[in-house]
């Protein structure tokens, strides 16, 4: 058996492609040349989208967008531009989720987090500023010729997104961290603590499988496996991110890690205890691989995905 | 001649109507009940961007896309739907503009600003909310019933909003302030000046004009002539605004004044002195009025539109 043969190797392969690809595609769009309808592109602002959204990350989104595309022969060009918006909206979301106000975090990939390498305006603004890019990105003509595909993109983007999904999620999770509480800290049980990182990090998760068969023009029966893939990917990799807060040494991890314990702050991890949570986190990696059970080993990649997800150390 | 035939009181009257047309349907919008794709609308942040986009201001911008949308027989249930997303982006900006680590306002609207009402973290979210939802709104069906139109107004929306609209120009604002300078203020010329304010205030004031026109499939021609308007309208708002900051009362302009002055901001006013800016504002009208003449007496609405920018009180 050759190296190639190996599946984590071939795995691990096309993620460092499509890393590369995505840093390629955002360095190509984020370029100092003003778009039609744009005034100018001021260096600072520019600068500092492209500090929070180049040169770092494992592109876990972009790589589902790209390989959950190619199960419906999506051309790797546009999932590109599908997952280089997800990406921004991702990277847009660890820039204000790291601001003082928020969860005041110095270190984000093992790098000064953009408002300690900027400063705070500057941070606010090119979160929105990446917000907003994401969804000229997605509307374009080289993401797919077909408007109406576009269309449904930027809704289901918009919605993984927002008040529905991510920044509601970060909403419920701050109010679980007692912070606007009056009498302590909120007692979370398992649905809420699942709905929270639902759509917390689920969403989007869900959104870069969903978007292959999108874009794709699947039916509903494998948009519906996708969903049911990304579901259950999503719910894993929370549970394995708060093992990792639990367990993981910083340094590997790239950020702050044992700040949901000091925050007393309910996870399923603190809920479960970290044995039966790493029981849950099987059970869901044979969830993930069963949703794709039909696409036959066209799907492996994904399966092993799902594998790398729950196994991760960083 | 009967009241309703005064221009002055059709104009007020029209804005009215489409300022309870918008509220209306940003109430409608933002309800409880999650939209397809959605899990939940969780309460905070639902209030919170409520609170933000709900029970104030004169919504000229939804006003412009409305009537410049009638110029084009666009429907006007649709045309309030682009006044909306376009109202959600306004808002938002508002929002993070007043954050502390931005323009640090305690006063709105003659309210208290949302991270005032709320707090810093459930602000930052609320407008990162209104941002996202502004694109889930312009993107549905009710919007247009062709996705072509609906991704064009994305792009629009997107570009005027962004890193080379809205967005840099509010990071050149604070660059313009002095908060980046390491030797004093920067001293701007009346071109820089005039960019910052075409991308900070005037980009979205020209996607309220040009929707319309892309809404109703304009001519280039026809598209064009409200471009000219629009950019011409925002020139005449900076300034007006910037009139009211130097000489306007708090009380009735409904947020603090004197804030130039005091942070010895260079704007067109500072640099004209108030009589030269006074003679700029009437010839800006003037440029505005001629743009829609191809248009004759349909747009005489929208002629009155740009002497109420230029002589608005608040």
């Amino acid at each position: 058996m050759t190296k190639s043969a190996d599946p984590d190797a071939i795995f691990r392969q096309r993620l460092d492609q499509v890393a590369a690809d995505t840093e390629a595609l955002i360095d190509h769009l984020l370029a100092p040349t003003p778009a039609e309808g744009e005034c100018l592109r001021p260096t600072r602002i520019l600068e500092a989208m492209r500090y929070a959204s180049l040169g770092g990350g494992k592109r876990f989104r972009p790589f589902l967008v790209v390989e959950a595309g190619a199960l419906f022969r999506v051309p790797r060009a546009q999932a590109l531009m599908t997952a280089v918006a997800l990406e921004c909206v991702h990277c847009y979301s660890l820039v204000h989720d790291d601001l003082p106000a928020m969860d005041d975090d110095a270190l984000r990939r093992g790098r000064p987090t953009a408002h300690k390498a900027f400063d705070e305006a500057t941070a606010i603004l090119a979160g929105d500023g990446l917000l907003t890019f994401a969804f000229d990105v997605v509307a374009r003509p080289e993401t797919h010729p077909d408007p109406a595909v576009k269309n449904e993109l930027v809704i289901a983007l918009a919605r993984a997104s927002g008040l529905g999904g991510m920044v509601g999620g970060q909403m419920l999770d701050l109010a679980a961290e007692g912070r606007f509480a009056t009498g302590g800290l909120p007692r979370l049980d398992e649905h809420e603590i699942a709905t929270l990182q639902a759509m917390k990090t689920g969403a989007l998760l869900r959104f870069a499988c969903v978007a292959g068969a999108i874009q794709g023009k699947a039916s509903a029966a494998e948009r519906a496996a996708l969903d049911r893939y990304g579901t259950a990917l999503g719910q894993a990799f929370q549970i394995a991110d708060d093992l990792l807060d639990l367990e993981g040494d910083p340094a590997t991890v790239g950020k702050e890690t044992g700040k949901d314990a000091a925050a007393h702050k309910a996870t399923l991890v603190s809920l479960y205890g970290p044995d039966k949570a790493r029981a849950r986190l099987k059970e869901l990696v044979g969830d993930a691989e069963r949703a794709l059970a039909s696409f036959g080993p066209a799907a492996d990649i994904l399966k092993i995905a799902a594998h790398f997800v729950a196994e991760r150390q960083a």
